[in-house]
């Protein structure tokens, strides 16, 4: 029975330091991700909304971005899409349709793997769009 | 030795299980985490930058975002703060000094728990900035 008992306390007690392991790398990990954006670098492409241009959020989401991200390599942490929905002023005209958003680790890579493909990715605006966008570089302070 | 190698085995086995198992749930949660941002509403409050006019980034990040983020309770699911830094053109002005952004569950929450709040955060914005600033609604795609 004793050597059932010390086999019974080992088993446990490996599983447990494994899972609570793990368990820190978890919490580790979480608490990075929740900060990973401070001092990364946005490229924040916006497009002022005008009434009669033109806006395909769904070419945008499904080609170019991908497109422009599949330049980017490792320097891509994330990028985003949002469509506009209002003007948070009530009565003001709703300020961009939408907003695409690189989130870089660095700004002179990015453009060092966007320029050679500067011309392809313009010939695409007229895919989606004929609004000239407004761009941001901007740092993530929090 | 044959007792030996089946503790081994049982304690090698065990904990596997434990991590394999804390593992998926890490995975799983990574997962979730990374698509948590789809669907969310932005309330994005945008400084356009002009000579002359000040923005205290400061005091923005310490006083005026956490006052607001107070008043907003679990529909807010966290809030950005960014620092202009160029224009993304060559040769043009940098089009924002600052940005602010809630990203919250649904508009007309946050539209009610900061309604009642309005005046003490307008008369805050004089402690950091001259700028009027543009409000973007907007929903989340990706």
């Amino acid at each position: 029975m004793k050597i059932i008992a010390i086999i019974s306390f080992l088993i446990l007690t490996s599983g447990y330091a494994a899972f609570s392991q793990e368990k820190q790398n978890s919490d580790t990990k979480e608490r990075n991700m929740a900060v990973a954006e401070k001092g990364l670098i946005k490229v924040t492409v916006m497009y002022p909304y005008a009434e009669g241009k033109k806006f395909d959020i769904g070419y945008y989401e499904t080609k170019h971005m991908p497109m422009v991200a599949g330049f980017l390599g490792s320097n891509l942490v994330k990028y985003t899409i949002e469509k506009g929905l209002a003007n948070g002023m009530p009565n003001q005209p709703l300020p961009f349709a939408a907003i695409g958003t690189f989130y870089i680790r660095n700004l002179k890579d990015y453009q060092s793997a966007v320029g050679p493909h500067r011309d392809a990715i313009r010939a695409d605006f007229a895919n989606y769009t004929d609004i000239v966008p407004t761009i941001l570089v901007s740092e993530v302070v929090r």
